[in-house]
């Protein structure tokens, strides 16, 4: 008998001077096809990123730890899961001006399945109050989604446990700087050999002498092909807002799905989430036939803001729709604060996260989805608003 | 008898993993010294820049990939072609910040031969009303003529065919952003084995599923050996303007070239342009003994605006001559807008140019070319302002 | 007999195509143990800086090329120099917007030993008025501290002499735009074999065919192990005052260090020193025991301001002080240019200046670099302020 993988290779690392151009760390039993592979893009706007997949045989993810551990896109039972922006591939972050076109920069390297927006800050961009150098106030801009989906990991190694039957990547990013926020997002992708999930574990750190603001929100952007007229979103609503007028007018129909709309205005729903007893939910987007679906499963309690973007314009504009568990609503951070949703971490505190992504590709599995989280929301709705409400969103 | 070359290689192909980092195409015939070679610059500012140098046997041009598909310098008859900017070397995107100095970022990278300027927008930096994503127009600030000079290529190929006698590259830029301007620049670079011109062939598309704009101007650039006192321009001139009162106080040698003065301030005319029954025009700049030359050809119907920019200052601040053949003057987009000189590109849509740069060494040559725009010239003449016109250029 | 090193080497010359991914030059002499050793950093916010380390075998500095030829730290006696900023690694340029946070961006790249600030100018952020490429006058918004610390150098070289002892490395960087200033700087740090010092020699030129100004500020940072609560700083005052309020209120503890204080804002002291006959003066930084120290030692008709930055705040915010010999005290530019401490360079003239950083590992030397500056001190003293005074910063 063949002794087991149970291996950890460090593919980048500053500090040491390590760094492998292309890697790949492999099974040694016959009949497994799990695989770990790191290769590095050159040329356009995609030079120097680089894409780790993680393959356990049955779903497979690009993680992007240039673009600070996002996930790029999945390919599951054959099919793709993402979608196709117009940016078509991974854009490096030195090509990225996240204070252009009014704050909108961020936009021109937006194309993930899994994109985080923040840490300090996340929404649209606008106006805020923080320290200089002197600790006195001055306005500000922030730009749209905050910087951590533009800053590389300095240090990223990959795991395999054959005896166990997982495979991970782990991943380290700093969003710090002389008088400013110091944040560090460990964040490590999981996935069970032959399984039809991968588990995100994040751990938010302040590395400050000094207490510091979070804002986290995971932008997880589903189109085609899973993406198609009479598709629908299944979630355990407690409390539901439209964010705007535009959302409000098909508030009848926010769960379901149309086609691609040359011209289609986003629309942005709010939720709170009913959960388990032990805080997990579960939302769920599925295709017209209800046998292929993704689902999201994480904590109220580390994210309990959850929101839904409609944005089924024109395919060649981006047909998708953004699931969007969150530690807050992407409103100015301004607006957020006043609602108490942006959370602040005291010196070297800790906040974790869990979020796991699974594709199904059956109606069985789908349906038992559907039936569990029918279950959650049993009689827990507490509020259903037609229209913008102010605890929800600006007016 | 040996085969001829007849070759297509693709040096950069983002989608398929291919990069080459060196690559020399040449000739198999013996007695053929044309050559296409690609290299990539390392350190300062060049770092990470794809240099492509085409050479027919007797033009050589260096195409820059990494610069939007731009042409750095040429070489003819021994004699340099292009100017002596105060930024010495080609510039990568990634140093550059187009928002800096009030939106004049793109002057800490410009000194190519042929620049492009667009594909959204050229011009100088101003204010602009643009769609967010969510459909509000929102006031935005353009910087100094465009993005394209500062996005990279993400596919490039070099192709030869001795029995033709052509060789040329192709690369493709997108311009690209969620919510925001969808362009995209298909660009071939082609010559005939042993002539004395380029053709610039180039393809916009509109990706969207909306219509969008296009401003496209290439700003063609000459300085030593060429421009020097006692230089002149040749156009056929059918309408012209100086863009303001500085260059309206010169107006009668508009055509003549003077000595580098410390201090000149910029001098810009504008022109409509007479040519041949297939729409060709032709614009020449000569050297004081008229033996040195190099022309422009190109359409008025794909490129109906001409500026001529007069830049004589000292040789240490970049003493130079702008040809610039454009689908618009370079003047603040919503300007141009109001004067119907900005392009409407609808979904698919295409926008086609074709620019020949031809170099001349000899007084025959110059003096033909010269007679062809005289009799283009003819009685064209429609309109010569002496005083800025608000037809040409905001008062 | 084996013959000497006689050696120079070039690192990297964009113009030539010369670029060095790793070398290490080494004595030729047994029981010699300098060297000059190049790397290059992968990954995460440093990827693609060049580090060069200077090692004389007694002293070790890490040069940065591709910031300026900053100096990011230093290894003197089994002990570090230089201090730990939230910024955990060296930025490189690409990664820094400067116009990030309202000009703050600079911020997210500063954790040098000694870094760099100007050339056209430093300070904080502010507006000023600038020309445009038509010769009229804009307002803009300077960046903190200007551009230089990120910009790369396009030559770089290497020598050693092991007749004369000395090794050496210099860097050549251009802060140039179309329409700009146009400032060269060349750099050599130098080092004798086994000693306890390098001097920085530089040279800034206007290539410009006009006038140009000069700021340039040399900020050296000292945090622990060197800085501890009991430190003191030595240096011999001509004229003191206080930057602001916050510092007014210390200023009779202005030279003694304090132990971090979570919070704590930062406090600037504005002086002139008295110097030698030759215009050479000295300043000290030494800790509790007055057994390790670090002093710099410039000429005051070169650099004739000098400011001390207390900063001793928590250890994870930043614990450091800054010592910063300079052409100019770090104010707004405007201001700096109302009191004549802005310097004109007219076309081709340079400003040549010479700085050494020397490290003490024990009492007596300390004691006699302090006996020196009491010396100078003397009765030099013309004016201590107690209050910020119009003459040194803005009210």
């Amino acid at each position: 008998m063949s002794i087991m993988v149970q291996e950890n290779v460090v593919l980048t690392n500053v500090d040491q001077g390590i760094w492998l151009d292309n890697y790949s760390l492999n099974p040694t039993q016959p009949g497994s096809n799990w695989s770990i592979n790191k290769r590095t893009l050159r040329g356009g706007l995609s030079d120097g990123i680089d894409v780790v997949t993680v393959d356990n045989g049955k779903l497979a993810v690009d993680l992007l730890p240039t673009r600070g551990m996002g996930i790029w896109r999945g390919q599951f039972a054959g099919k793709a899961l993402g979608w196709e922006s117009p940016v078509a591939r991974p854009v490096h972050p030195k090509f990225v001006n996240q204070n252009e076109r009014s704050g909108l920069g961020w936009l021109t390297g937006f194309n993930e399945l899994i994109c985080r927006c923040g840490l300090s800050s996340n929404g649209p961009p606008g106006k805020d109050t923080v320290l200089d150098n002197n600790g006195n106030p001055i306005e500000t801009d922030l730009t749209l989604h905050g910087k951590i989906a533009n800053i590389p990991a300095h240090h990223v190694e990959a795991s395999a446990n054959e005896n166990e039957g997982l495979i991970s990547v782990t991943g380290i990013v700093d969003e710090t700087m002389m008088f400013g926020p110091q944040l560090q997002l460990r964040s490590t992708l999981q996935t069970r050999l032959g399984s039809n999930s991968v588990t995100i574990i994040d751990e938010v750190s302040n590395l400050a002498g000094q207490p510091t603001e979070l804002e986290l929100l995971y932008h997880t952007n589903i189109g085609r092909p899973l993406l198609e007229a009479g598709g629908r979103m299944r979630a355990p609503v407690a409390e539901l807002a439209p964010r705007d007028e535009v959302a409000a007018k098909d508030i009848d129909t926010y769960k379901d799905i149309g086609p691609p709309i040359p011209g289609f205005t986003e629309q942005c729903y709010y939720m709170s989430l009913a959960a388990d007893s032990d805080d997990q939910t579960i939302v769920l987007l599925m295709n017209a036939g209800g046998d292929f679906g993704v689902s999201l499963q994480f904590s109220v309690a580390e994210l309990p803001c959850f929101s839904m973007w409609k944005n089924t314009q024109a395919s060649e504009d981006g047909y998708v729709v953004g699931l969007e568990p969150a530690t807050n609503f992407p409103n100015p951070k301004t607006f957020e604060r006043d609602r108490g949703r942006v959370i602040t971490l005291q010196p070297r505190q800790k906040y974790q996260t869990s979020l796991t992504l699974t594709a199904y590709e059956s109606a069985e599995e789908i349906n038992r989805v559907s039936m569990h989280i029918a279950n959650m929301q049993g009689d827990a709705t507490l509020g259903m608003y037609r229209l913008p409400h102010k605890r929800f969103s600006p007016q």
